[in-house]
């Protein structure tokens, strides 16, 4: 794709400062950018790589001075979002309406307008899917889906039977989402599969990574709330409550019956134990495992999860456990030479 | 799905207290259920919620006052689970035997009696398919596969060459069943691939959840035996053995040629160094980390992984660290008063 | 497959000392080994193991006594990965030249010689495959996909448009290149997706493992190097770099715009924070977490990871911490006894 510098100015709602036919042909981060390539200038810390910066035009705010052609924007990252929408592919060049004669639709499936389902793609008995939904290559619905207005389901994702998808979500492929819960009850050397006759509710603008896993409801449903966004690989339990706009980033664990309020943020890695229930507003460090429930508006890190502060302090003093095993060892050897012994407690302590 | 209370109540082996006519439409939590629906006193300790519960029906024991309509039953959480087996769908419903005519049937597949292969699903040369298995759509079997009676293969599954599933084992969606181990051979600047011509044996009634990967092995076998349920995208690799009644909590990995006993029970993120031998009912706290071989009949916790009740203990003495660092400093001081100091081992310890 | 030891000694480069004409039907590690099979000796210290192993043949170097036929060889282990490729299935006989008739190419693919396309699989318009490339049954390749000459991509993989595969790539089963990085911007009570318009790059000779996820750069690339080498079930981000021969276990996330030097081993379950770089010869412990960058040629274990060798200390003191806090309470005491104190202060320290 190419676009000219006056034409991307225009998109990006920022004043031409150069040559408005000046030819560009990607977007790029600043350290990155090449010949034919457009940049922006994020913050005033990197005014050095402005300098160096191999990029042929930068979107920038009015008044920094730029040795290349330049966008005047108030925000230029907001402008640099909108040039990126403007360079990605459009969603119906990627999967054009239209049913491929290979996809399998069965019995009662109801289709809305502009519908996109691939090659190979398998809707089930009496789905229903709304306006411009695209259901990509090599996906398959089971029985009873419901798939809103707007929605993009890459390949190879899995949705079990009697699940719900809104409107405008995304879900990655390979993602599951319906898979049973992990219920089993042992009796003697036997052991029982509890049925898994939930169902899995993604509520509106809710986007899913690739290879996640959400597992239905024993009974009810687990919920994404909506515009809450889950990472790759990450997995959720049954019964589970992810609250709206709620992030949740890779490799992150929630098991089942748990629940997250509204805005939290998780990092990578992190563990919540079952039945735990989690504020509004909490974010999560890294790796960090939860095994009891937290109130709105706390910052918390470590397994056990505690106050990331807390957690820091700790890791502090974890880091000098050898000076203090060494302090503590010198203070018992001048007590002992107060004391008038002589070392008689070394054989208290080998 | 709706039934009346009275067949409910025969099919749960309850006694009918209440209007037999009454019409219940699903199962649910107590906390969750509403009208039409019919829930379960699992304990005592629910008696409050009891009170409270929207359920038209509650299953619980002889002797405890209801305000709704009741079966009474020995075992009400066992009578549950009839329940649910009741309203889930059925698995012939869902998959109905046949071969959908998209699916690709390679030379001298042997079939069954009243097996299901779904839409684009794909079954390699001299696959064996017991009676009744079910390889849902767009499911791959590459060559020499075995099922065994009544599995239930869901979509998106990938099962590589040579490997064996036994009977009524069911395969979540997108598990992959005989992936390649992991090694290589370092040669100065070459890295040289060990090929892995060994399989996967998956004994029965064994569960895999969805996203799972198991690696062939080596040479031999890695196994997965009777009863053993695995969750969501753990990873087992190559060459490892899984006991019987084993269960394994979601997002666990396994290494290469470790072994787990029977009738273990391991948490959520749980991590195996290879070579690792654990005995039979060893339990491991969620995000354990092993490093070591574990004796039967131990429950661990931690990384390094150590004795449960241990691992708590010393998490609380973390907890204090700085209350001891700072009870350190104090007795340093004292000490310095009784010998006649007046600071001088502060800068010992910056 | 059956093999006579003479041909084996011959296929593996060694010398003949038994039976020519005894048939090998196996190969098998030495503890595993059955009638029939051919093992070898890795290491003296399994001298023992020679003794009772139940192989009919065994790789051993010259001088070594045995008691069941051998063949010998400089070095066994060598000489045992070679046997191994000889009895591997050959990936022709798996995925024989040819393009399956339920196979769809869209319009402008362009394909090498001996190319297999598997049952079901979807080739994107423009995509280009090189010589003897094996796309397997019902793996997606979206538009524009390139892959080099020799790549395997096993089943049920999805590679998103653009990205790019060198020669002798491996694709595991169920691994998604070039899904959305995760970025979002927050703005009140909306959630904007970043979108993410740059591609991955897979360089010559790397290999992916099952249900690994890897994400497209959000500009530019995501770039695995050439002879790298990913288990199962990590996480690549956007805008990561993975270097030369890197090796990384199951179940490792990258966060983005994170890099990794040369040559680099990381364990399992392994989690880095996102910018932060990794140099070249760095090892990663196993359920490491980093989250500051490391230079050349570390070792580093633990959350945070540190030195190896502090972290094996430090955890040590760890498990002490009981016995530290209880001698911190012996010398308060004795301290209080010196100052003539009798117990007040353990009113300070509850």
């Amino acid at each position: 794709m190419e676009i000219t510098l006056s034409e991307l100015a225009s998109v990006v709602g920022g004043r031409l400062d150069g040559p408005g036919d000046l030819v560009i042909s990607a977007m790029a981060a600043i350290e990155d950018a090449d010949e034919g390539q457009c940049t922006f200038l994020g913050h005033e810390r990197y005014l050095s790589q402005l300098e160096k910066t191999g990029a042929s035009a930068v979107i920038l705010p009015e008044g920094v001075t730029c040795r290349v052609a330049a966008i005047r924007a108030e925000n230029p990252y907001v402008a640099f979002l909108k040039a990126l929408q403007a360079f990605a592919p459009k969603r119906e060049d990627l999967f054009p309406p239209g049913i491929h004669p290979t996809a399998v639709l069965e019995a009662d499936v109801e289709l809305g307008e502009g519908v996109h389902v691939g090659a190979h793609a398998v809707v089930g008995p009496r789905c229903r899917l709304g306006d411009r939904v695209v259901i990509a290559a090599s996906t398959v619905l089971l029985a009873d889906v419901i798939v809103g207005d707007d929605s993009l389901v890459y390949p190879m994702v899995t949705v079990r039977e009697n699940c719900e998808i809104g409107a405008r979500v995304v879900l990655h492929a390979g993602a599951v989402v319906g898979s049973d819960g992990f219920g089993f009850v042992r009796e003697e050397a036997a052991v029982h599969k509890i049925p898994q006759i939930g169902k899995v509710v993604l509520e509106d603008d809710v986007e899913i990574g690739a290879n996640v896993c959400i597992d239905r409801a024993t009974t009810g449903r687990t919920v994404i709330a909506a515009h809450a966004k889950i990472d790759n690989l990450v997995q959720i339990g049954h019964n589970v409550r992810i609250g709206e706009r709620t992030a949740i980033s890779a490799q992150t664990g929630i098991s089942g019956s748990s629940s997250l309020g509204d805005d939290c943020v998780l990092g990578g890695q992190v563990g919540l134990a079952d039945h735990v229930k989690i504020g509004n507003n909490v974010r999560l460090g890294g790796r960090s495992g939860v095994i009891g429930s937290i109130s709105d508006g706390q910052t918390l890190s470590g397994y056990p999860a505690r106050d990331h502060r807390e957690w820091r302090r700790l890791n502090v003093h974890f880091s000098r456990l050898a000076q203090y095993a060494d302090e503590l060892k010198q203070l018992r050897r001048r007590l002992d030479a107060l004391e008038g012994r002589d070392g008689g407690s070394t054989t208290e302590n080998a």
